[in-house]
């Protein structure tokens, strides 16, 4: 999608061929940051300290490591160390172990001196497929948008809430739960969405960044607002993206996702889940009991970043000196709670069997 | 309660007994500045602006904005005149109504030159009689965390989750919300407090300041966290504050209130409600149809106070330049979804059938 006019991936190789191009996105919006990856390292620390983040896109910068990694030992030693490494960076993201598996699964059935080529090749497959998948989401999520649009009187926009940054910053290209939206607006239908600031990490101002420069009205909000605004009728519909869907269709993502989907349940508020199929994790049945929730850092909590009265990127730590902050990065919606999964094949429910009759392939893994 | 060891109350009159002190709760818990209230402007002004806060504590310097009022004009059309200004400093605070309604009644009933004594007799009594309640309000609450303690294991600590801040500095003395958890926690039962951050405002970094002042173990959290909390039973009762409970028991209350209530519903956590009886407003049934709720200036979102890296009080901007920011201040959790009451006169279910037998002097109003 476009910054100032400019079209960017989230991700993209140097003129070199061999290093890739990320925003630091620690630093934005408030700073436009360009970063070079060139190691295994150097892609494992832009996953652990979030300069890249977002299931899709953190998968892709998993695939480049491997590949970084075969650039210096391509040994099938090299591959299972290199695997180890890369796949603990963020536990709770599926995508990432799945691309790690697939491009570990060429790499082993190619001898070792081409293992380099076709690592960076299966990269850039991986980035590409993306971006086309999300694509795809966005179509299909398109249907539900303009359904609701259908039943608006003349002037009235269409309510959307998000939560979170499920945007284009967050995949390759496109986003997931953002990927309808642009397609909506851009087609001429009037959306207007509200943007969940997303404590603790802000993700919300990622958002607003996104959709304003693309143009999309938007309203950004507390996390505690949702609430309120659904039980008022100023919601049409909830997406989000989501960093894994059960084998029973439970949902983990950002913390918060969970309280506005009882609230969405609640006042009968649509509540959509956009994810490409890699997504899915038919290893676990049960998220809120299955799925490890990673605790953070507290000083993500207690330090917020913004731009200060000098215009400077800086910090402030809003809690009292000593304070003990809690830091719970995800958290996990039943299925039951979700009306339908937007998928790159179509509108799924959320649930096992929905799940089986349209990804068989995942799911008899 | 106590700072430093220095016994404080959050209002009290200054040694001419014309002026009154507050602490500028807009820079607590940041830095600590009393100010001198002296004028019914001002005393208006530090409503507005949020200089004190809680809904017992504005209903005081509403009162004792009267008094300055009587000062200046103490005639019938001076009475009336500066219960139009108070009364609009908070829409949605019925304390400020009720401390207004009752001073008001007594000045009528009193010969303008006897006017001023009377209003500060009156505000002094308004404020005593807080201090007074809140205590009972801590000791009716303190019984249902006793019963929680007693199905612990040795060293298991009574969870207790709270939004914003309802404490002392809400409040005369005591606080409503938190005043159970200082008597808990003053007779040896072993509590932790999650506190929530409470966006937009942050109050949960004042919540933060008086826990840890008096020394009672607490985590603070995002607003998101909550859920996931409540769902892996790292929460066994919720208390909070209100600014207005209906004749049915709808609750009105800092946004996000709601979703946290939400939670609890579904998670079989109790969901308690502290609050000075003056907070029932017989007038209102259906909070979610009739409570106008506040917007206030979307500046309050995007800009977040705390310490900068210099050690200064400062303000950065959250948000992308030019993003519009939505910021509702309260929201409504219905009757259906509160456990309980916790009143000065013991606690009591939220329906209009118990409100009318514990309080039939307001009820029948």
């Amino acid at each position: 999608m476009k910054i100032d006019g400019k079209h960017y991936r989230s991700i993209w190789q140097a003129t070199d061929n061999k290093n890739i191009h990320i925003f630091n996105q620690e630093k934005l919006p408030y700073e436009f940051e360009i970063l070079t990856l060139s190691t295994m390292e150097q892609a494992a620390e832009a996953i652990i300290s979030m300069k890249v983040r977002g299931a899709p896109l953190i998968g892709c910068v998993g695939a480049y490591g491997m590949a970084f990694a075969m650039s210096v030992d391509s040994s099938d030693k090299a591959i299972e160390s290199a695997y180890q490494t890369l796949v603990k960076t963020r536990p709770t993201a599926i995508n990432l172990q799945w691309a790690l598996d697939r491009i570990c699964q060429r790499l082993r059935q190619t001898p070792p001196q081409a293992r380099v080529q076709v690592a960076y090749e299966e990269s850039a497959i991986i980035c590409d497929e993306d971006a086309e998948i999300n694509h795809s989401i966005g179509l299909h999520g398109l249907e539900i948008i303009r359904e609701l649009a259908a039943n608006k009187a003349p002037g009235e926009a269409v309510n959307i809430l998000t939560h979170c940054n499920a945007g284009w910053l967050a995949t390759v290209d496109w986003g997931t739960a953002l990927a309808p939206m642009y397609l909506a607006h851009d087609e001429g239908i009037n959306i207007h969405v509200w943007v969940d600031e997303t404590r603790p990490r802000n993700q919300g101002a990622l958002t607003s960044f996104e959709l304003g420069g693309h143009g999309v009205p938007h309203t950004l909000i507390a996390d505690n607002a949702g609430g309120h605004l659904m039980q008022h009728g100023e919601v049409d519909m909830v997406i989000v993206g989501t960093d894994r869907v059960t084998a029973r269709g439970d949902v983990c993502n950002k913390i918060g996702t969970y309280l506005k989907a009882l609230a969405a349940q609640a006042n009968n508020v649509p509540f959509f889940v956009a994810l490409p199929s890699p997504t899915i994790d038919p290893s676990v049945w049960d998220g809120v009991k299955e799925i490890p929730i990673e605790q953070r850092n507290g000083k993500e909590q207690s330090h917020v970043q913004g731009i200060d009265t000098n215009g400077q990127r800086s910090f402030v730590n809003t809690a009292p000196t000593g304070t003990e902050c809690g830091n719970y990065a995800f958290d996990v919606t039943p299925a039951e709670m979700v009306t339908g999964l937007i998928t790159e094949k179509g509108v799924c429910k959320a649930n096992n069997e929905a799940l089986k009759a349209m990804f068989a392939d995942i799911m008899d893994k």
